[in-house]
């Protein structure tokens, strides 16, 4: 289980890299529950979380992780970059302002597993606060 | 709140460091809870989390901060190492067994804050697959 949340959590950078959204969602579990970032609604089954990674990947936003992914119990906790180039496309699918330009934003995520080995719940810790111009 | 959080996060790496579980205890409100590692069982309320670190601080072990705080909501998550000389004097406080020797563990810390400021939990993100035993 420990290398599979592993290998879940690279293949997330990987999906998510390659703008593939079907393939996140197939990550995660039907009535999975993603909270990006926490203090904000979180999207609720695998229908709006597949809407949410369509528009969050449509930016060209890349993901870079840092340090090495922490598992614990049937937890992943991971820490990464996202670096934007600009909303120009399908505009930010997060609930948090945005500047207009180029930006870095600092990241961690926690996932939590199902027993089959599906992501229950996705939780990012981030906000205006992680934002680095570019 | 945002730059007491991050205050806060500041404070725990000083105190742990300075072996000062007191200071630490004092982070937290009084029926916080504390689950070091996820998967483990919580240690619940102020006295059992001063007990933790008690014996946590004991082995002399230094915590150093990876990348930024990341801030969200009433939660801040950040992720760090963790190197420890060995478990000579006090033993490991948490329920996972440590190798002897020296070790870094490389972990990922969530804190959620109540209105009051102060932390009311704590969750840590490790396993034995985090250890690099040095």
């Amino acid at each position: 289980m420990s290398q599979h949340m592993k290998d879940t959590v690279q293949a997330y950078f990987k999906l998510f890299n390659a703008q593939d959204a079907k393939g996140i969602a197939d990550l995660y579990a039907e009535n999975a529950k993603v909270t990006d970032p926490v203090g904000t609604p979180s999207k609720d089954g695998k229908e709006a979380i597949l809407a949410f990674y369509t528009m969050a990947v449509s930016n060209g936003a890349v993901l870079t992780q840092e340090g090495s992914t922490r598992i614990a119990g049937n937890a992943a906790a991971f820490a990464f970059t996202v670096s934007v180039g600009g909303m120009a496309k399908g505009g930010a699918a997060v609930d948090v302002e945005l500047p207009k330009g180029g930006m870095t934003i600092d990241v961690i995520d926690t996932f939590y597993f199902n027993d089959e080995g599906k992501v229950t719940e996705m939780k990012a810790y981030w906000s205006r606060d992680n934002i680095t111009q570019t």
